[in-house]
């Protein structure tokens, strides 16, 4: 189930690596049903908010009419910044699995852990390393062509 | 200076105040200028990344038509979450003036110090505690009220 739904995030990446952005994807699944996808829009939308993450819990949110979501897992390929850790944890989530870890700048468990940490309100359960390989894999390819100069 | 703008990050956060989500609110200026203005509206929303520093952010990153908001200035009048302040970094933002602190879950100083990390890629000029009195007292008389069961 949550090689399926990794899938279905990587599906997100690619469509953000079509637009030369940075490939990162997120779906949000409740009850086994997707209930909100993102890819990284930033450069496209001249808006750095534009994270999968955020993109994926806007259209949750909007789908379940609630800024709770409580019973959501959310699927993302590599480990979320300080500003989506931090909005996972606002909204509630309950699970997070993540693809492959971004040791420099990475909020859940590499630079900080702000989702598994007690001093906030909110705990968020979390799994690392679902298809780690094909989630890393996405990314080096797209920087290794960005240094390249290759138009992706 | 400092007065002036926070002054405009306070009339915010009395629009956040008038709808029942609590008062916090953040404007970002250029120039002298003012090109993005925020208030928390979570609650209306249904969406809890609409704190009042995003949404400045996405106004000014749309006026500036960037992501990068290398010379502007936010003033937010209660010092931002993981969030937030994950996004304050991630926009380049170079000097964030804080009202009040958040001892709690703040990540300007408090619970993290997002802001001033040299692990990351940006660091932004702080100043703390200008009008802190106005700032929190806004938020002080807020809760207050939400316990009394009135109104607001």
């Amino acid at each position: 189930m949550d090689n399926f739904f990794m899938n279905k995030a990587l599906d997100q990446a690619l469509e953000a690596y079509k637009l030369k952005e940075v490939p990162i994807g997120a779906v949000i699944v409740k009850d086994g049903k997707i209930v909100g996808r993102g890819y990284n829009r930033k450069e496209i939308s001249f808006d750095t908010t534009n994270h999968a993450e955020i993109m994926a819990i806007k259209e949750a949110s909007k789908n379940l009419k609630s800024w709770r979501l409580n019973d959501c897992t959310m699927y993302v390929t590599v480990e979320p910044c300080p500003m989506c850790a931090g909005a996972i944890v606002n909204s509630r989530i309950k699970e997070l699995v993540i693809g492959t870890m971004d040791s420099k700048g990475g909020a859940c468990g590499s630079l900080y852990n702000i989702v598994e940490d007690y001093n906030l309100n909110h705990i968020v359960e979390v799994r690392r390393g679902i298809m780690k390989q094909e989630c890393s894999n996405i990314m080096k390819n797209f920087f290794k062509k960005l240094r390249e100069g290759d138009k992706l």
